[in-house]
């Protein structure tokens, strides 16, 4: 399996167009649409949070039905506690887009991702809605990974090719999100795309197992948002054998999905607010899987790892200290912490001034791995996180100034 | 009840000694005995950290039987995971103190922060215990207050007076903490003392119930530690009627007790490290405690909300958002947030730019209030936290360095 990032390749029986509504200031792309030519087998996750926005109020159960056509999107404004007039506002957009696109309004799903508590600025929209859907071309999906940026600082882009008795079919995954990314789906978007023909069983299960595997174990700052959602649309239009679950190509498919999703996760993570280091938090040993879990979440939250990852320094202390307080078992006694494969604890204690430095030069490097191993059990789990900067305060503070 | 910050009294039948041991660079004070006359009745918190250091592995069965007399004190070194020498070499500062003031060794709590993973330097310790014995005199707890400080800017000293039967008492707090701060006892210790007769099995209670609200309702990074003990001692030496459990005068004592700690408390989070403003997140209206809880947690430890109140800036998004995630139940269509009395959000949506902008004013304070009413039910919390700033990341990417 060879994942391809930001290269917009075609696919079949899928169009894209992106627009400048006058959202975003200068002239950015800020609204763009995903078309297939036929009705396609969906799924999709969404935000955790108990306060949802509107589109997402709107698109959720119409995802559920397991039909969609075409994904409307824009950036700059999440119409998030807009309230009712927020919910007419979404459903106007997805009425603007079915009416261009000449399709039933429930195949149409919308998404919105920016500042939370204004309304959308449906007089832009009433007119570049419609301009869209006569600009639609095979060949514009990074257009529209461009059009979904918000503080990202580059868009992600990532693709993959699969087949089915010798019939090949496509991936092709955007995705947006540089703050507010935590698991549970912090504010980012994703939209898979793909013209394999999957059963719709499927279809759910693969998305819901390549989210936990990918967007899910990924942390910038630990705030979810009240937007995120994740789509996966599939139109058939490479004819091949349907894929079914519980078989060997649906398995290929799954792990296919989760490569695409990983690698479009770890780019967000790379773009992380003001990051500078990608760190790859793997917990070994662990009595349970649950204990894996938490004792990576909590390395790769916790503020004071995330600057001394910053710093460059190898403060093992703060490591230990995290995986104490996040109620995981451990024997003191028995962690074993590494930086790639530089040992800076053994049995608890450290292994010396020597190798502490070899492994400050290790936290040189743009992207590293951190394992502790708890040597009590069987259990693994990964995190992908990065450093706490200068320049996340910064972005943060000054965000809607 | 008043409660003075910052000024040291004497208080009967208590003594104390601060010295430089030479672990903090320029001569500062590192090392600091406080001794008790006659054995103090006690009480003691320590870190739910898992991870625990030689100190508080040593200290907290002796504090369980009751009795203590004297707390010797380091700052600049954590002994924590140092494995066996490290529990050596903390058994071995408790007989050096205890020799050096003549009482059982088993009346002795000791209590280190600073580094994690170094070796104390022992040799010098051999040297300096002594002489803190010496240089005991009972008008010193402002040279403890500061020898405890690691990254605070400031000492931390708060103290109340009570009575009973129209004895006077005292209460004298000492604390330090500026960074890892977290409920359950992060970074930080704490050193009460009074000279009242205090029931044992008030003292314990009282003491659990100051700490959760005042040091467990603060946070600054969210990161807890592996060396936070609070402890209280009480020597009768007022020569008051016993205080006892169920009774006006021990909730009177409670009340004070919780003062002394939310003042030092308080004065911990203003000193967050590079934090410029303290702000009250109160939840009203909650379904239940826990909920109210969970809600002002998520609020107060939101990287996002803290990078905003540093920008000043009243987005109150960020923090219906943190609310939304925190697993408390919410109706998005009910909540009220003000800023001081300056409401910002009714039923859920903004109440427009010109409150907005009265919201920015309140940021601009150093010291504010952020309500977030649910209106779902009666329960309601405080929450204690700092904002989110650039000195912060600079404080924790070069700490070691």
């Amino acid at each position: 399996m060879k994942i391809t990032t930001n290269q917009a390749e075609k696919i079949a029986g899928f169009k894209f167009a992106a627009g400048a509504s006058g959202i975003r200031k200068s002239g950015r792309l800020d609204l763009a649409l995903i078309y297939s030519e036929v009705p396609a087998r969906c799924a999709g996750v969404f935000t955790t949070n108990k306060i949802k926005a509107a589109p997402l109020q709107l698109t959720e159960p119409r995802v559920a039905e397991g039909l969609c056509q075409a994904v409307l999107v824009n950036s700059g404004n999440a119409n998030a506690c807009t309230g009712a007039p927020g919910l007419r506002d979404a459903k106007r957009c997805s009425e603007l887009a079915a009416a261009a696109l000449q399709i039933p309004e429930n195949y149409l799903a919308v998404s919105s991702t920016g500042v939370i508590g204004a309304p959308l600025p449906m007089d832009s929209f009433e007119k570049h809605i419609p301009l869209l859907a006569q600009n639609l071309t095979s060949d514009a999906a990074d257009a529209v990974s461009q059009a979904i940026m918000t503080t990202d600082s580059f868009a992600k882009l990532a693709s993959c090719r699969g087949e089915v008795a010798k019939a090949p079919y496509r991936l092709l995954g955007v995705a947006k999100g540089a703050g507010m990314i935590h698991p549970n789906m912090a504010t980012m978007l994703g939209f898979v795309l793909t013209d394999a023909q999957v059963e719709p069983a499927l279809l759910q299960e693969a998305l819901r197992r390549a989210v936990d595997n990918s967007f899910n174990i990924i942390t910038v700052d630990g705030d979810t948002s009240t937007n995120d959602m994740v789509l996966l649309l599939a139109n058939g239009a490479a004819g091949n054998r349907e894929i079914c679950s519980g078989t060997a190509e649906g398995e290929r498919f799954v792990e296919e999905l989760t490569g695409v999703l990983l690698e479009l996760a770890k780019m967000i993570v790379r773009d992380g607010e003001g990051a500078t280091k990608l760190a790859r938090i793997r917990i070994l040993g662990a009595a349970s899987d649950e204990d894996a879990k938490k004792a990576a979440v909590s390395v790769a939250t916790s503020s004071l790892v995330k600057t001394a990852f910053f710093g460059e320094d190898a403060n093992w202390g703060r490591i230990i200290a995290a995986v104490g307080y996040s109620g995981a078992e451990v024997d003191s006694e028995k962690v074993e912490i590494r930086f790639d494969d530089v040992p800076v604890v053994c049995q608890g204690i450290s292994t010396g001034q020597e190798l502490e430095e070899k492994a400050t030069e290790v936290l040189k490097q743009a992207e590293f791995t951190v394992t502790v191993d708890l040597a009590l059990g069987d259990a693994s789990a990964d995190y992908y996180t990065s450093d706490l900067t200068y320049e996340y305060v910064k972005i943060n503070a000054d965000y809607r100034t």
